[in-house]
């Protein structure tokens, strides 16, 4: 991680360029939900809440197997200027589908569906403030809540390990990392956002396994060298992420 | 408001029947948005923000005059059950519009839409929380998320007092009744109102005037006596209401 | 009634306050529904039919009961400018479902849905002509029909009367009623709805209990005073149809 | 029109093989349009109504050319069973848009485009009852209503003959012709239709010219003769359509 | 057909009067489908897919009958400047329904669909290339698809012949004739579909029985003689195109 | 790339690891678009054209810049079985809408934006026969259209090189890879695809740079070293896919 940065180099926030922002994960956020969870990464806000039916999809049906999937939103004035609400629009934009499907499949990584049983759990994770990495923080705090609607299940004895291995095994979470004037750098926020080379987004598992890497040059192409020093951040970052995830959720 | 209450009566809170439920005003929820507050009404909470846009539908113009308007929306999970997002069904359900249009129409009461100049003001009405009286909560907190977006732009010098009016006049807010088990009671939560005979809604402003009046009988009909224990206890409960917002306004 | 008149009040129409519009009911309009009504008040004319089916949605299935429930619209040169068709736009607009459900609603106040049976009973209210107060002439006009496809079902001797109570007990009718220039007054037509104050969409039943009760301050914000001049006009004009509808049906 | 009648051979409605149903035309049935007239064929009753607008299409801006459009609907309960509000449903199905492109080509065929000037003439036909022939009705009396919106903006001055010929050229009518248990027949009602093995629409001016001709084969495949004998019925039942057209506007 | 052809006159593409493009018809053009063909008039090429689904739409279920039926697509540079594509618009224009409910009809005339039994098979015709004339070749192309599929079912044994009649008993194709330029032409190009006074598709069977006929007066009004010729063109056109489809199939 | 692989190991169609499927770039295949390439991978074909208009959006009108978008479609049976046609659903669905905004944001990554002046180009990718890796033909065949419509452009002298570089700058080209029983493996067809561990799309420019690089673990998590082999792996492909690009464009 010994990218050397050049003189001057400052990032918008006097961040460090391996530094996360103060991250901060409250569960139990609103009370109907089985796991309800407020992310903060820095001034980037995500409510995850994890809501369990007893029902799953057709395609599903008598396979004796769950499911786990998310949907995703924005509140209209979560950002600098406001967006069109979607629901009065009349359709979800092609942003938030593909953020909604890297989430529950980022989060099924971890999940054993057969421990389930038929039962959907569905992670809406609703941005209350941005300020850049939502998907990132809605992952982190997603997975808590959907630990926490699990141990509800278990604890009511309706879910159970099998062959010794917990329903919910591993833990996942995500970061960004990207090229801002040339330095690699953790966990953008918005500023840095708009005005960077490359952009990519990691999912993790506490083993240290990618679970999803999906990398955009904004402006020039990056190199394999930059690509090695982003993964490595994100490594960095993840296991940070990880530690908070456990200390929040007190195991 | 000297209802005889008859013995062994009880509110599921055990409130007294002219009771409103704790309330409390949050401003400066969010940082974006030129008015943002997150209202609570017990366990019901509404975050509204107030955007402001420097242009009107086309039918307005070149006629000088500004616009308010609302949209509200509830988080999938913000109720016992989870409910379809509706930005994923395609579509806003009758009651959301219905909603929407109550809340858009009771704040325009309040503002000279000539002052605002060719300006819209937008208040989003999120529901993060819901325990009953969701439109009400977020007709009361709206109302303070557009005083706050109104005051920026006077003090940017963009819009100002006319005829020795300011822009918002008076104060609106507003507060569920109804009849539960026979009782006339103030502010319904949840229990209340999915067991009470009536329902009605009701927006006034400071000055003791009725702005909306939306009575629906659940079970058997209302009568004149009835509709008149509802309005007075609407009036005495908004009369606190405006007070609070006052409070939170430091005005 | 005594509201005093101030000299030289007039109404668009020359009516006097408390005066309703001709009003007209024609049964078996059309031929094929079970109930088809045309209402008539002054210029405002609404087709009702009532359209009996052998199920209920599936919130309903296997409880044994029915449902009642209304579906609005205006035919696009109904009003005094073509409006958009909404199947056309592909979407009800928010007035649209907003008044459907009201109807809906007040319609269900009278009927005795378990012994429907699992029926469902639609109730469309389309507008050919529109001169104010569309709401009120089809919740009056709708009535009828629903009584009429009753009636049918009664004499097929699918449906009976349960423990002595008629399956449409009591009747239903709505009026408008506003404050015009600062007069209280009856059955608003489109001159009037316009330019007037206050506005208000009453439904009662034939025992002169509230079923729905909506006043909106268009102008300026209507007193408790102002509020039971309104209340008292509705009463009487809807006990006049009630009448109406009772001679109609031949009862 | 000898075609050979089989002993026995008796129409539903006990009509001759080349008779129409009662045809009734009534101008200014609705007052708010330019032309509003209720057309019936029988059972079959279609309101048209023609409505002005001072603006043309994207496509057709700045060319001094007006356009004549035309939206079909059918009230849910029109016919026997109550079908889906396309409204509702969120989108206007196949037929309904087939036979509303029909109707727009049939009456443009009619109308000097350029003499209209920049306005959009749109025929609303809305079927208020069905017993078959809906588009045929619809086209014959929404060319009534037609005549007489071009009339109104002839009177006042707005639209102006071209070079001898008026606005409106000619007349069109429409009927339905079909071969019913082997025999071609006229204006074919319900339960014809259902039951027929060749179904066509045929739309002509007064000159006896096709303009549209829409023949479908419901069992076996028509051979020429058929077609013949089908295409002489409607040239026969036009010319009387044309009469009836022309004796409505006391021309 | 011996039109007398006025001195001087000529097809943009320099063809006789009665004759057709180049037709070609590829089998087997794409692997998964049951039947897929690319069939080829001159430019216009479309592709027919023949897909086997057992299943059937509710309104058919427990009836031992199957379905055909058909969708109509266009790439969006299949034409001279791009068309929107429908599916990022949201709906299917009408044109397009038309199309495919044309194309669905005239190829349910040569199937048994009692011999199917409980199977539905869809022609998926996506037009690749237009020069006029797509939807009669995707009748032609779809019946060599619908042939294939059914093939593939009778040699898995799925499906017989009844009472000794095949499953697809004729054979069905179209072709689209008009007048250009005061001459009844056969197969219209796009040049001269954009030109013509009269256009009108023809759908037949082997046996020269009419299947559909939709004849448009783009200009004049056409008379019975112009419909005389335009007939006697197709029944010739589709006579050879039934040879085509014959040749290609190898029976 | 010496990954060792494991005694017994085959893909199932037989290639080497490291082996791409037969690549065939046909262009001018469609005759009206300014670009139309036929591409294929193996069995999967994919229709790329490029459609030049001489409009922009609305948020860069007036900017003097050019825009490149990409629509992505698949003919309902290009795959095993039929899937719904979008158009038909009413919406695109989140795999589309995510492809095609890769493909868009890949290709702008070789455009002068500026040098395009106030143009759009659309490149629509339609699969017209699917095999896996649809959306890497898509991008290394759409970039062989946008090339022959920018010569369009170029030859017409309405676009001209800047600053000595030429409008399009470089090559882009796209290819899959992933870990498939345990190695890695290049170019992943539909068998490999179900069957993988690892999918990778990496899009590439011809200086070796990474443009987009998106990858999921669908079974375990993948590690770095699989991560470095698998873009080894796609740099070698991305060079070879790059000459054969030239090749066809005979550069």
């Amino acid at each position: 991680m010994a990218a050397v940065v050049p003189d001057g180099f400052a990032r918008p926030s006097g961040r460090a360029p391996d530094e996360l922002r103060p991250i901060r994960i409250q569960r139990h956020f609103t009370r109907h939900a089985e796991g309800s969870v407020l992310v903060s990464f820095g001034d980037t806000q995500v409510l995850c809440t994890a809501s369990v039916e007893n029902r799953v999809g057709g395609w599903l049906r008598g396979k004796g197997e769950g499911w786990v999937t998310a949907e995703y939103g924005m509140l209209p004035r979560a950002t600098h200027t406001r967006s069109d609400r979607e629901a009065a629009r009349g359709k979800q934009g092609g942003r938030t589908l593909e953020i909604q499907r890297l989430i529950g499949r980022s989060l099924r990584a971890c999940v054993d569906r057969k421990a389930l049983g038929e039962r959907t759990i569905t992670l809406d994770c609703d941005v209350i403030q941005a300020d850049g990495g939502t998907r990132t923080a809605a992952i982190t705090g997603a997975y808590v809540a959907l630990v926490d609607a699990v141990d509800v299940l278990v604890r009511r004895g309706e879910v159970k390990a099998r062959a010794g291995r917990p329903p919910i095994f591993g833990a996942v979470a995500a970061v960004s990392v990207g090229i801002y004037r040339g330095v690699p750098v953790l966990d953008l926020d918005y500023a840095e956002d708009v005005d960077c080379d490359t952009d990519m987004n990691v999912v993790m598992n506490d083993g240290g396994g990618f679970i999803e890497l999906q990398g955009t040059a904004e402006g020039h192409a990056f190199r394999r060298e930059e690509l090695d020093a982003m993964t490595a951040l994100a490594e960095q970052g993840i296991a940070r992420l990880v530690e908070i995830q456990r200390e929040a959720l007190g195991s």
